[in-house]
């Protein structure tokens, strides 16, 4: 893509009203466009870290045999009533809206009744499972407050994931496959290494549920960490937890974290609540198992900004940019710049092409600002010399070197 | 994809409700989930069938540089209320909802009013134009009535794009770069022989609109048709056109259509109103021209359903098949089949395996329900004379091939 070809721009300014680092350096670099707090439209180089995140997710739900479907927005009163959960007191983010004929419909902040009410037209006997199904959907919470950019939306995309099972020990199983598979899409993402499976509160059927918690200075919840035995554990069981972990509060140490993820086992309450049930060899019916597990993909595109970025700007791992290269020419030599936008590109690699008829530093300030891995600076002088000169975004280090020692360089990484 | 791992099965009849014949065989056949009239989920084989078409309409609209990104659904009350169009008078299909502190927002049923307000912060002179925008968004619209299935949702997902430019002659060539466009998108789609180049009631700005009419009998619509001139006219501006055209009435013929996609110039009505303007060359500012420019996608989905299905079920071209082949094993061939269907995708070819313990009439009658273009049978008695069945499903033929000549024929259709 050209950069003269990108209608965003970059801007000196966020909002005065956006108070949060990531929705202030990804509004600057020209990734999103605030419409009201919490809510954020994704244009061309946001839509594309979107998808590369996606793309991530889906692979690895895929791996764990899991069927990608979309399910609707608009919902149903009467599914949400099976669980009492349509009631404002029990759940307070809905956003409701109205038929012409005045019938009342949600809009949808979870997934979890709808998917188990469409299960009763696909799960009828032990041979229909075990069922995993993921969607990445647009979610609608009517959060009171929405401070924290992309972070916390009131549209959100999340990646939402059900499975069900015909036993306790089938669903613990897919569980534990579950926990394996976002590690190694956070692993990805970059940010395994600050992300921690961690204890938090369970439900009727499970003493814990387990969050994915992110360290990250912006994020609105604390863990307490056991850096050396590995664990974490969420405020609102942290009694409970140490005495079953034999662990002392003292060596626990308390901090600020993103939740990236959540994965809870509902046991069979949610399905004998609205009657899906499946018949075993005997023919008898039986409780379904049903697990609920959740990534938040544009949370996690925030909590990459925050944590990935300096007082110069956004620095995207290359997983996830959304191209890997940052291309400036300098001076007249369009014929020779081009031809390497298309070397590179033929190459498998993915280019931003700054063509402008701009001063270097500017380019130089908004390649840092929009932060793809790699910059290549291609110039007269270079040129002259049968070089060109390849910057890390991440070190700020940058190497003199042949077009093809160049071309090597960014794909080994 | 082996069937066994596919949740949805194919029913014997669709709800009793569902009145629309694209809406009971995209359910009968496991492609989409009814939520409530007008509002499907799309499962495993219907979201691939969708993105299918997402991937062609994509490459057309980056051809003519285009720039996808992607808006949100909840929209600010005060962006609508500059053109009127807030009011549920103007726009009788608002589904209107509040936040917490009572701020009235809306869902999107289009998204112009909050793309030119957007605009203002990227679009500042001469030099930032032309720009085309275009999004898939899932769009809402509080339909009075929703019984066409997935030709007419309240939830649905729709291409729209916007383009921005500095002059009346920019945009009438790009608008005419557009209709070129949606021809070829339409011919991809296999219905660009059945659709036509509608004139229908301009604004303020042009006497006729162009819409995108395909001749279907579920349709809503009714044009008036030249076939010998290759003229269509909607109902609406059919006393003006036939005039301006040089036609007679009686020339004409009436078909029952559904609308595929519609294109408008705007002119500078809405960009005036909105106070999106551009600084000239010398300065001076001026008045922008845009034009916005629709494809239904699940529209389009619903209309091929309609068009390409006969008395056993749904016929995918095979541009937009949620799979290739439907690869039928007969008997204990699991060995054999199993390895076909890894030489088939290893061809590049996709494949929906029914690896059900199933006896072969409900394989191949599942197999003509879902539609897929080629059904490949594999049985021990083919496999004694080296020997695979090849099914057509838009004709029914069947022809006994070598394996080998059966990927050749996959590969050259």
């Amino acid at each position: 893509m050209r950069v003269s070809h990108l209608f965003t721009k970059t801007l000196k300014n966020a909002p005065a009203d956006e108070v949060a680092k990531n929705a202030q350096l990804l509004i600057r670099a020209g990734f999103v466009y605030k419409e009201m707090a919490g809510v954020y439209a994704y244009l061309p180089l946001g839509l594309r870290v979107l998808e590369n995140i996606k793309a991530i997710v889906r692979e690895e739900m895929n791996a764990i045999d899991s069927n990608e479907l979309i399910m609707t927005t608009l919902q149903r009163k009467e599914v949400w009533e099976k669980t009492t959960r349509w009631s404002d007191e029990v759940v307070d983010v809905w956003f409701k809206t109205r038929l012409k004929d005045d019938t009342e419909l949600g809009l949808g902040w979870s997934h979890e009744e709808p998917i188990v009410e469409m299960m009763k037209q696909y799960i009828h006997s032990y041979r229909d499972l075990p069922v995993s199904l993921y969607q990445f959907q647009p979610k609608m919470r009517n959060e009171l407050r929405a401070k924290s950019g992309i972070m916390r939306g009131r549209e959100f995309i999340m990646k939402d994931m059900y499975s069900f099972h015909a036993s306790k020990e089938d669903l613990d199983a897919y569980y534990e496959k579950v926990i394996e598979a976002y590690k190694r899409v956070y692993d990805r993402l970059g940010i395994g290494g600050d992300t921690y499976v961690t204890f938090a509160s369970g439900g009727a059927f499970t003493k814990f549920s387990h969050e994915f918690q992110t360290i990250c200075e912006a994020g609105e919840d604390v863990i307490y960490l056991h850096r050396e035995k590995n664990i974490a554990i969420n405020e609102e069981v942290l009694d409970d937890a140490v005495v079953e972990l034999g662990i002392t509060r003292e060596e626990l140490e308390p901090v600020k974290t993103a939740e990236s993820g959540n994965i809870f086992n509902f046991g069979s309450q949610k399905t004998d609540e609205m009657g899906l049930y499946y018949t075993d060899a005997e023919g008898k019916q039986q409780s379904l198992y049903i697990g609920s597990y959740g990534i938040g993909i544009t949370r996690a595109m925030g909590v990459i900004a925050e944590k990935m970025s300096d007082e110069k700007g956004l620095v995207w791992p290359k997983s996830i940019a959304p191209y890997h290269v940052y291309l400036v020419s300098i001076g007249d030599v369009d014929e020779e710049a081009t031809k390497l936008y298309g070397e590179l590109k033929a190459a498998g690699i993915t280019v931003l092409f700054d063509d402008r008829d701009e001063r270097p530093g500017a380019k130089f300030s908004d390649a840092e600002l929009i932060g793809l891995p790699y910059r290549v600076t291609i110039s007269r002088r270079l040129l002259d010399e049968g070089k060109l000169e390849l910057t890390y975004r991440a070190t700020g280090e940058t190497e003199v070197l042949t077009p093809s020692e160049v071309l090597a360089k960014i794909a080994e990484m």
